[in-house]
């Protein structure tokens, strides 16, 4: 792999002077021209060994280009906000908008590559976590975004003889430190495993450049043409979409006919709404539960963990109800909650998990979504507010995202809501009838409820697909509320129990 | 200030079950008109006693409202990207934006007042916080806010009974813990302080509700109808602002007559634009800086401070290329450069200040502004973007600002960079003739250049207004743009220097 950049390419002065300010000017056009249509972010990741021009290449896209619109992040030590959520949250909270370039030096290929050359993973742990850049990486293309991944590289005697002349001269000998020798030491492992590394996860449209780092002329000649050629490619893509592919695909839920269910018992009608539990029981219950919730929560285990409690359900289930009787048995500084309603425009201009991935809890805290990331195999597939094709990879990118917090000590829970079809349409009419009550219930729910059918249908494929067994589904029978509540808060205890024991 | 909370105030079940319907239905209202006006953010402090009734009543409010536009949020102690900025800093970040409720318990009066009950901080500090929070409340309302301060109260009796009531019942007994019959014993010094806190940082917009605590019925009535009353005060104030006050001020810099250099020597004509630097030097003493500044970045004692450097300077002043050659010394991973463009949706929701306040550095760091909070005071005064009350207020508020940084061990540097009005026009026309100059220079230059001499004046008010002891002005003679960077590296090294010392 990096053969061809080891072979002495040079681009002479003169060439250089004449190609520059072409490029300079055609990039800045094109940045100007992205910005304006605001479709993708741009994403590049800056890798390579040391002095092979990884900061001089990105000062000088920051010079050739309006450096108002680029962001430059460099990763060292996490912070303790960042060491308390799952690694790529950091990542996540970087991540440019559309529109605009983030670049990223030590990425998240920096832990994994390190972790490896210091013996502190295996090559199997080594693989999964390329994996897991495989998949965040393919999200973020699947999204739209436009990623380019530049490799400098430099021959072992080149970085010897670099080092060298540096030391000698008295000038520049400040910019050798230890930590240059100390990694020159371990150049051949390093090679070996970024190439594992760079081979594992060069895929379609997120495929890594490398460039030989040795003559400043060549290398910013080649990351600046590169990075030009791959706006300008996106930028026509916009202008003159692909005839077929998504295009061409039904916009709405209704004609596609994938539904695994067809035939089968649907996860829905093994609910019983049977159950009922009576006052002085609810009230009995609710107490020793609250009571259990809350001395579990001020366990010291408790600190190394944490809780994302998720409540889907149709309207006028009750999780706002579920939700207070939760909270209720807590002190004020251990829970958020956090209703997802529309996007704002900061969010709109992301991917759609990082609005989730920006209000993960910091340990030791319980953070309910009142609704969530299932939105867009719920709602947004319904109301075809997005295509089948992004709420089809949506299950396997949600699956990737819970996976990632379990792994990370934090315990998910997951409860869907279900009532009836005549429950629903008495407690909408009592929505209407009291007064305070009249603002919980919209034309949009009457909508929505004519969609029954279709949400069920969305509902069954939705636990099917992400009812996994480190976070699988809790389906709660909401017909009578006050069980719907007890049943939420047991579940809840019942997994603290468990995670805590 | 506490006596007529002390009083055994009461509302009956039946008048409750009456008022309370009303009241919902009226708040949900005023939430919902509040919402879509988004003219104004509704920031609600919550403080008292144990047991008053605290979290109960802001469950309520979540209940008689639509909690998905209320955030709460409670304050435990704080993580160490908080402890690495000013201790306001983890409140900025939790600003709700216009349009919406923030409910903060546990808010920015907590540790001031902990910290005196402990003995921690003496009188005059105490009041110097106090100061401080009067000048961020005052800060908020200025920029529009609605804020409302309840404090839930008990007498020393009630509290006494309340503990021991809850204790002697099996079931309730995990609702007391320790740490209340501690707090119970310090009773008399907190009230004593707390009165105190309440006393001095009751003003204008922002009082202090003192509630009584101990009937349910009661404290959620009170607490309800003095959130009602505010924010159908504040909505009808928008539908019909007040004839006289801020919109007969003029719009415009021009017709204002209050400044203060008139006839006196301007600082921008003490800078001295003969000075130069030939090529062979410039390089000598570039590489120097650039070391020295790289060494003082690494020093040990570094890790507990930060770096906060500030430019501003008419347009082609060359603040970009002196920017490059602070980072040109410099690990990405130590800097980042902020550019201030147009604030983001967003941005625009907050107070002025926010968007500057959430890209302060960590420790260890240093933090570029390209273009500044200084723009309150130069372009928006100028082209009259903002009122003169705002940027007016704008001085003192931004001097708070630079206080807390440099209290909290940030180094602030500000550099202008002046330049001739000459050499303005010679670098407009060079960028105007080469390509990739050319997006260099707008219409807006042109436009900007025309009012050279608002600019000057704009500039030499902020200079008086703003250069302080702890964080003085650098006035940088940019004619020679060499020369200007030298100047630039040379002045922070210098106080960087001065600092680590």
């Amino acid at each position: 792999m990096f053969e061809s950049a080891e072979v002495g390419n040079e681009i002479d002065k003169a060439t250089y002077k004449k190609e520059e300010p072409k490029l300079r000017q055609a990039l800045l056009s094109a940045q100007y021209e992205a910005l304006k249509a605001a479709k993708f972010p741009i994403i590049i990741v800056v890798g390579g060994i040391d002095g092979a021009g990884k900061s001089e290449t990105v000062n000088l896209l920051n010079e050739w280009m309006d450096p108002r619109h680029i962001h430059a992040h460099a990763f060292g030590d996490p912070s303790d906000e960042e060491r308390e959520r799952p690694p790529m949250w950091r990542y996540w909270r970087a991540l440019p908008p559309k529109g605009k370039i983030g670049i990223f030096f030590h990425s998240w290929y920096s832990r994994p590559i390190l972790d490896r050359v210091h013996g502190e993973i295996n090559e199997d742990e080594f693989d999964r976590r390329l994996e897991e850049i495989v998949s965040f990486e393919k999200m973020l293309t699947d999204e739209g975004a436009l990623i380019l991944k530049f490799w400098f590289h430099l021959s072992k005697k080149t970085q010897r003889n670099r080092l060298r002349e540096l030391e000698s001269n008295k000038k520049t000998a400040w910019r050798v430190t230890a930590l240059d020798w100390k990694n020159f030491k371990i150049y051949d492992r390093f090679k070996k495993i970024t190439e594992r590394a760079l081979r594992g996860t060069s895929r379609n449209q997120a495929a890594w450049a490398v460039i030989e780092g040795t003559d400043p002329n060549y290398r910013s000649l080649m990351a600046g043409q590169a990075l030009l050629d791959a706006i300008q490619a996106r930028l026509a893509q916009i202008k003159t979409p692909p005839k077929l592919g998504k295009k061409s695909q039904p916009k709405s839920e209704k004609t596609n006919s994938h539904n695994p269910h067809e035939g089968r018992v649907r996860v829905v009608n093994t609910i019983d709404f049977s159950q009922k539990i009576d006052k002085g029981e609810y009230e009995k219950e609710l107490e020793k539960y609250q009571r259990k919730l809350n001395l579990l929560l001020r366990d010291k285990k408790f600190q190394e963990h944490a809780v994302v409690a998720v409540f889907e359900g149709l309207d006028a289930a009750g999780k706002g109800g579920a939700i207070r009787r939760i909270t209720g048995a807590l002190d004020a500084r251990q829970y958020t909650i956090v209703p997802i309603a529309a996007p704002t425009e900061e969010e709109r201009a992301q991917p759609y998990l990082w609005r989730f991935w920006r209000h993960l809890p910091r340990q030791g805290r319980l953070t309910i979504f009142d609704r969530s990331w299932y939105g867009r195999v719920l709602v947004e597939r319904v109301e075809g507010f997005c295509s089948p094709a992004d709420w089809l990879r949506a299950f396997s990118e949600i699956n990737d995202f819970e996976e990632q917090m379990v792994r990370h000590g934090i315990l998910v829970v997951k409860f869907w809501l279900q009532i009836s079809k005549a429950e629903q349409l008495r407690r909408f009419k009592e929505r209407e009838r009291i007064g305070f009550k009249k603002f919980k219930i919209t034309d949009e729910d009457w909508r929505n409820r004519k969609k029954w059918d279709s949400y069920e249908d969305a509902m069954c494929d939705m636990v099917d697909r992400t009812s996994t067994e480190i976070a699988p589904w809790n389906l709660v029978s909401a017909e009578d509320k006050r069980l719907a509540r007890i049943e939420v808060l047991r579940a809840l205890c019942k997994k603290l129990e468990k995670l805590l024991k």
